[in-house]
């Protein structure tokens, strides 16, 4: 399928400020970037690198005059997901995980899964198998949590979520991560462009790793799995924040729009939302 | 300088369990391990390896048998550290700082720097130059925090400390990054073993980076920053852990001693603690 | 100054349900209700009564209906604030403070004031004088927290107030009382209808006390003092919610009212906005 | 019965202080202290009250004097307690609760029962009547938390406790409190001196509100439930602190004694621990 993915960020700058923005697609096997582009008004000294083992995309830019300023980024993109048949995976002892997997087990700021362990186990303790945990995880996110605008504030983390049951895309997120990783299935954190996410905005979503695949999981069911585009992969959203602002500069607001390129949208055939599909599979992004 | 390091830690495995250690000492290139061994009661299977940007050292054990084990580390290193002037370096816009080091300006779980920024100006904003800042943070950690066993848990972080202004090595260390990156200064966690620290004990301490160097502070003032030898690095104590516990198995002690190998004791020449050594240099690991 | 108040509640029962209220003016020697109704539709049983030992008011609601339910006070006040010199009062030692006094100087749910000691003595510690202390207190809210809605959540308390340097008006308060507290002066927070406030809404301001009087202290500097009407005191916002919920009931808006009864508003001459006023006074509402 | 009860406090004061002691046993109907003593060295002037709607007894102390300093209490208190059949009470309607009893259904600081709500609701929500509820809640403390020392820190709240698994009486006794008042069940902390308890220490426990009785429990079961003398009521440790410290004074330590008084301890018959007695009763203090 291919998307053509578009999204604008506009800040106020008061002073000589930096800005380091993370909304170019993934290049992944899975993902190809046909053409692409960043543009901002005024035109901005920019340096394009990748960070991490992920090697998630970045793009830093210097501003040195006051005033409004925008950044666009426009970019039309081939994703081919992947699918398995849900195995009754018991999943892997850590002996068998890659070493670059491990940190994904670690409890991390947002999704500090040490303290949610307890709840974990009282929860999802006593399922066999990593992938039915994993799908008793995900309906329990969208069974028990009230997905509400304003319901959070950027500090809440799997803790606030778990105790008041509402939050928004990152914090559903962040608690299947940390119950994920309470059970020993390392997890990760992913921002996606998604396609039919209403209203439209970057998206967050969080992948488990079982036998050496990482799964697709949404736990808000907001957007089809296939649709999704991925932007960066991370522990938690403190790695994969969509823009971090140094010295005086604020944001002023977003826009952001995921269609069908080329073709026309009813040629999209949506797949199940969450994370198991309609015939016993899982997705992964690829 | 060259140093004979050990370190004992006892558990007690009430079923199968995965023990994942970080305590060999560091492979770099101011650092060489000359020999090291280490050896467990009874025997297990482990495997060794690294995780991360960078390269910590990790070992995994497998534990099929319940009862009482120990995991025994020795080690010979040489660790010959650097020393630079103390420039009146303004430290590093973010236009010049490496990509790799990007990831230590943000938040972390134990070192929340969104949270003490506020704080960070309040106390520092006023101060010229990047390692002048260092200098003041260092000096303000020794004087208004309270060094005490006990005062915190394993989940206290920067916050905690800043608040209550007690804490042991790694909520000094922690508290000082956040610090830093609340001023735009990059700053990680070291794991170190340290020479004369009293008691003896796996130490923590954090570097900051300016200029392309990355210097050696320990608030605590505990021990010489020449008698340190780096084990593992990374954002906070998340990603340093001495050791990270899978299955039934807890922890029952540890033993640690570095001492002078090959030499009498004193042929050492204690170097000023905090940071900043008598000649107003500053020492960085190498 | 005599004023007219009201206030509506808007809800949706979906099941048997408690609704606890505190939206009554308080009677007190310097504040007489000359006339007050409340009023609901559809018509509910209720109770009233007072609580604790600054006899706040409280209306309990049975909800037997399923369906929207409406809440209605208005209320004709006569409000008396007193004025007195500032004098440079050096606080009550803790020995002439009235037993009745003392669990304003504990620390409660959302103002820490244990956890903001420390930043408390930094601040204001070499400051002389108990009210001295106050007006300073009352200076730096204003000039360093940032008031925007949105910014906080019903769970945030005076550490994140003090870290994040925003907030809405409960949030300046929690974070003035912890600041008194710690330093050994009782504050206590106040809920009030306030005059001239915009938007209007409830407001919350707090008092501290020295030398026998309870002086008022917003550190918003929203309102002007003397338009100030009394609903409930406590020792933060959970003494003195303006509604509680029991069972299947959830908000659904409402509407604040404050208006100068009888008169031209012209009459009113609005006193100085935060603790001190125009010729060196503090205000009280009596 | 009769016991004796003895505390020492001691403290090191380095300039002018107060201490707000709570060591005295209180005074009730099913509570008689015979005759009582505290006692200074060095003499200090003192003064004795009363604060809050339960009448707790408080001591406040003047230290003028540098140097050491020790406060004793001894007292002879005959404590009745009254036992009740468990009936399968269905709890009280708000509306039929006094409105004393009220505050203890609101959150406070160390019981903050509204980020509980989800966690009482999942675990205890399907039981049916008051009593019932608090027998599981009684048994779960007691089967899911781990006694430990060290394991809290005095600003540990329920929070820490549900997610840890861990801590100390004051620990069991938040939580437990948390759950009921989630469940709408009024519940206030108490600490006590305990018969039995080892090692003996000031003991915390709770008391639940059912159909106009405060019912005694003790997750910890450490120790007999009729050998618990109240020394003061709230609604969690912030209402109830053995010692509050103003000025330049820190603790150095405790001791505590509660021994039969005038017969020999074979006379003591230990009732059961927990809540529910052999006979399918529950205890209240009286």
């Amino acid at each position: 399928m291919r998307f053509l993915v578009q999204s604008s960020l506009y800040y106020y700058a008061s002073g000589p400020s930096s800005l380091l923005c993370s909304i170019s697609c993934a290049r992944t096997p899975g993902q190809k970037v046909i053409r692409e582009s960043i543009t901002t008004s005024p035109e901005l000294v920019r340096s394009d690198f990748r960070i991490g083992h992920e090697r998630n995309r970045f793009t830093r830019f210097e501003i040195g005059v006051c005033g409004d300023l925008a950044i666009h980024y426009l970019a039309s993109v081939r994703a081919v997901p992947g699918t398995m048949p849900l195995a009754d995976a018991d999943g892997d002892k850590l002996s068998h995980i890659d070493a670059a997997v491990i940190p994904y087990l670690f409890p991390s700021r947002y999704a500090p899964s040490d303290r949610l362990r307890a709840a974990a186990m009282d929860l999802f303790g006593g399922i066999r198998g990593a992938l039915n945990q994993v799908l008793a995880i995900e309906e329990w996110l969208f069974k028990n949590l009230y997905y509400a605008f304003g319901s959070s504030i950027e500090q809440s983390c799997a803790r606030d979520t778990f105790e008041l049951r509402t939050g928004v895309c990152r914090d559903f997120a962040h608690l299947g991560i940390s119950f994920c990783r309470a059970l020993s299935i390392p997890a990760r954190y992913v921002t996606v462009y998604a396609y039919q996410l209403l209203p439209q905005d970057f998206h967050a979503v969080f992948e488990v790793y079982v036998k050496g695949v990482w799964y697709l999981v949404d736990g808000t069911r907001k957007a089809p799995l296939n649709g999704m585009i991925r932007i960066s992969t991370g522990r938690d959203a403190s790695d994969s924040a969509v823009a971090s602002l140094f010295g005086g500069i604020r944001g002023q607001g977003l826009f952001v729009e995921t269609a069908i390129d080329g073709k026309a949208p009813g040629d999209f055939v949506p797949l199940y939302r969450g994370c198991l599909l309609d015939r016993g599979e899982m997705l992964y992004l690829g």
